[in-house]
């Protein structure tokens, strides 16, 4: 709890000089004003959370979340349960998705068991496991308040040690099989939505199966009343431990003014969750792609942040936000290859 | 005429066979089917353009084809003229905005001026002139069919010289004062829409001035009576030097088997003439970002490529399509990186 009120003290407002500075050179490349539409947005915000005129994104990491849920035994995902356990042992081997897509933008992958349902034989995953899974939510919390609170907590210890490293630019993914029913159940209580609105297929559920998921959420939600103005009763009532942990990693990353690009649907959930603990995070916080999951588009709408890509994946694990570490460095080489029209010596109107 | 008509004899279909083969491995990596959206169909279909079912995207260049546009007498650019001189001259130098995102794509930008209205001072822009501007279409051709023909080759000739440098993946840029003009122009012939549904601001034309750039571009397709089913006439026509450069370099990427992106709403036009005149040339060709120009999103559809980027961008150059260049290298890293389940010693159901 100390270490989570320490951070949450710390996060905060965006530098508004140096926006402004950063504004008035953006806007005086040699290019139509705002041609370069989010490019130049990205990197006046960038200037606006780190000071620097010319910030820097040249070290990036994503930190992937793994962790169980109760929840999966009321039968809301196809997937044997021990795939969690199975994948978050391939991230140190580079095997998977968001390795791939990591390697390709200059990323490093780490990978955190906060919660999976099996000990693993991988030394290289970082054991900070805090219990072998959730409870199952529909029949009551999916974790004590403590452990939210240790959950988020895991998040800002292993981000905080990546900040220490000289990480630049970070962003959070996830492992855990059946983590869609949570993070649905999440945006259906702080967006205020019907859970048949916000539930969708998640890794390949059945279509004819999504009413009796959209039913779990309800029943979770029925049960536990969790409190939409209180993210950490939101996190322990219908949360996961991998969740709490990714909304953890959020708020180092605003405590120490590192800007974290936000995945798809389930990082989206943990951003909110993040925004509803302390609503200055937002500043910090990136858009990435339009994930396919049926309540991707309100989440991000919830969130305020316009998705940059539109690529119909679906995966998780960070995939989305690794794709958009490309668009944010791009960004930065637009600030500094391109020079002033002044700089150029071309007069204008 | 002898190199379009030889160029055009080589475009083929793509390779069923390696596609189906390519489909069969990204369908087996260790992710659910499918969850990879766009990266997986940007895979399988590399593999029917090049055979290969590893293909290669690591030599990347943009070619830049610079031009200026008699119609620019009729008031239709809020710039002056002399500024497509001077930004083909930055082009070398590195400081425009193509150049900056393509050195952190790591390509390589290649400035060609195919008919710009003034002398160049920069030897690095290579000189292939067809004439100073075309001539003003609102009073007649934009230029003679004989012109159109040179240009598609300018382009091819200059394409091809890069792909046996050993470049693996192309796209087109554009610099041309007035440029949007004709482009609007060919997409409402090809398209049969009223100028006035795709006539926008360019690089910012006032609002209260469009009616007058459609009324420019519907008096240009009234004296000219392109033929919708002859690009090489509509180029001619109501196109310019730049935009049928581009559309050269299209036809070369294809009849090469190197795929091509297509940048914005001019490289759009470009792309509808080249496959009005070749329509295989579609299997070559990618999306990349849905361009704030007016016209934009009508193009991409009447081309039938959903861009996969949403930056609010307009400032040609091909600066989206060289973003797109890190999303085709991600699909290719994931192509080589991630395993499939029997690699991985996954059993599935």
């Amino acid at each position: 709890m100390e270490l989570l009120r320490q951070t949450l003290e710390k996060i905060g407002n965006l530098y508004d000089n140096a926006m402004e500075e950063s504004r008035n050179r953006v806007d005086n490349l040699i290019k139509p004003k705002g041609s370069l539409g989010k490019l130049e947005e990205i990197v006046v915000r960038l200037s606006g959370i780190t000071g620097e005129l010319f910030p820097k994104v040249d070290n990036k990491a994503v930190i992937v979340m793994a962790g169980d849920h109760g929840v999966y035994e009321e039968g809301v995902a196809p997937d044997p349960q021990i795939l969690t356990a199975v994948q978050a042992c391939n991230f140190p081997k580079g095997i998977t998705g968001v390795c791939a897509l990591a390697k390709q933008a200059k990323a490093d992958v780490i990978a955190v068991d906060v919660g999976i349902a099996a000990d693993l034989d991988e030394p290289r995953v970082i054991n900070r496991k805090i219990k072998y899974g959730t409870n199952n939510m529909a029949k009551g919390p999916a974790m004590t308040r403590e452990d939210a609170i240790k959950a988020l907590e895991v998040g800002i210890e292993i981000a905080t040690e990546e900040i220490k490293k000289g990480r630049n630019l970070l962003t959070t993914g996830e492992m855990g099989i059946g983590n869609t029913t949570p993070s649905a159940a999440i945006v259906s209580v702080l967006g205020g939505y019907d859970p048949c609105e916000i539930a969708g297929r998640g890794a390949g559920l059945p279509v004819e199966r999504l009413v009796h998921k959209a039913k779990v959420i309800k029943r979770s939600i029925e049960v536990n009343k969790p409190d939409v103005k209180d993210g950490i009763d939101v996190l322990s009532k219908v949360g996961g431990f991998e969740i709490g942990a990714m909304a953890g990693v959020m708020l180092a990353g605003s405590a120490n003014r590192i800007p974290v690009v936000v995945d798809g649907f389930i990082a989206t959930a943990a951003a909110l969750l993040a925004c509803t603990i302390e609503p200055k995070v937002k500043n910090y916080l990136f858009a990435s792609h339009a994930s396919m999951e049926k309540g991707a588009a309100r989440a991000s709408k919830l969130l305020g942040l316009e998705p940059m890509l539109n690529m119909d994946m679906r995966l998780g694990e960070g995939t989305g936000a690794v794709l958009t570490f490309n668009l944010i460095e791009a960004a930065v080489y637009m600030n500094n290859e391109m020079i002033t029209f002044e700089e150029a010596g071309i007069i204008r109107d």
